[in-house]
């Protein structure tokens, strides 16, 4: 299996205390070593890097545990591959344009009979049944909207509904934005948790690190962090469950279930 | 305006040494100060790193500079903004997907009314020239062939013909890559150069860095490197005609003029 994380901000923000947490589990506090990945949003342009090697080795992953890359949506990933070998092209997270602006997704789970879902404008590039449910989220999206649609939050209303579809197979976790929302399906683990005024100090489950946020934020910020497993020990994190869905905007969480 | 660097091997091979050297031009030896890119290729899966900030002062770029990541295509760009603000949605490399390949594009020049590039299934995020030309060139190949050809070579001469549309509305030096072959276009300036064995030293122009390729290659290695102006101080570089081009396949020059 795989884990996710994503962000969703009102305000430019690093996810350097996230992934330093994610990054550990990528080989040393968890067993996901067959490749990780990042897509940091800055408006409408997105900046992915990744790399098939295990998180905690790569000095990649380190640059970006350290160096804070300001973004107001991220999705994150790090892999357990099980179908798929490992490999750049099957490292998450994809990404595609639609509408002029770039998607991208990252899946934790396992799905079968993931070739007999139909794609039709976006093709797989790598093997994995992740990329393939993504190109078939997508292609669905633009047969029912040949042109964008006036409202992106009804857009992400009928992504969830094609989630559903993809349940019915197996296990699918997602993350998908648009750079300005944030979706979150779950059908087995995914923790959310968000953060505003009074802000107060976390604390890293998988490795001894403390943040105290009063120092990094201003009282007007609101940062939702999205992740399969709670990543810090001293803060409550909302356990979704099979089936339920959360969309975020901005930081926010705007449906189906508010805070 | 901006410069390009694009690799072509036959075996993976870093870009440390030519990336050390363009890098300087992004804000030190050069006034690209705008961003800068590149995107890595590992047999069909790319990394793309990009950042808005001047590549001389970039951390990212540093890491990119020093971290040997092995690939047999790369297309890189600083840039010095002429049309679209400063932004990552602005920042070339822009890659899309088309027949299950993706697909990486950079651009040096200016085109005039390039708003009226016509472009369908592929719409530019950004507000560049560079990517509306570059959505046009796609979106002209998977109008003539609804499905993959047969010959990516045949899709290549395809574009080369579409581009000499672009060259009647400006300045279009371009790289382009399917992560096998790496086609630059010339319309002022574009260098080239392949390196093979016997190997020897080279020096590069805009730093004090020399390498020893004996020392980081077999007998084997075939590496051709396109840069706008030649890297390095003491090698001759095939210097491209306004109007020539030349197709690159795993570091070989294939056409339409050979070595």
């Amino acid at each position: 299996m795989c884990e996710l994380l994503g962000m969703s901000a009102n305000v430019p923000t690093d996810i350097c205390f996230s992934f330093k947490g994610l990054r550990e589990r990528g080989g040393r506090t968890g067993p996901h070593r067959d490749g990780w990945g990042v897509a940091f949003y800055q408006n409408k342009g997105v900046c992915t890097f990744k790399d098939p090697m295990p998180s905690h080795e790569s000095e990649v992953a380190r640059l970006v545990s350290d160096y804070p890359i300001k973004s107001t949506a991220v999705v994150a990933h790090i892999r357990q591959a099980n179908r798929g070998r490992v490999g750049l092209e099957n490292t998450h997270p994809f990404s595609r344009e639609l509408w002029g602006r770039y998607w991208t997704y990252a899946h934790n789970g396992q799905l079968k009979d993931h070739q007999s879902l139909p794609t039709a404008r976006f093709t797989p590039v790598g093997t994995t049944d992740s990329e393939r449910a993504f190109c078939f989220l997508l292609s669905e999206l633009d047969k029912h909207y040949p042109t964008k649609p006036k409202s992106r939050r009804q857009a992400f209303s009928f992504i969830r509904k094609k989630a559903d579809i993809l349940r019915q197979m197996g296990v699918f976790n997602m993350l998908l934005s648009d750079g300005e929302y944030l979706l979150a399906y779950c059908t087995t683990k995914l923790h959310w948790i968000t953060r505003r005024a009074p802000f107060g100090i976390a604390r890293l489950s998988d490795i001894d690190v403390d943040i105290d946020f009063t120092r990094e934020t201003t009282p007007n910020d609101v940062v939702t962090v999205i992740a399969t497993e709670p990543l810090t020990c001293n803060e409550q994190w909302h356990k979704m469950s099979p089936g339920q869905w959360q969309l975020f905007y901005r930081g926010e969480a705007i449906g189906p279930n508010k805070e």
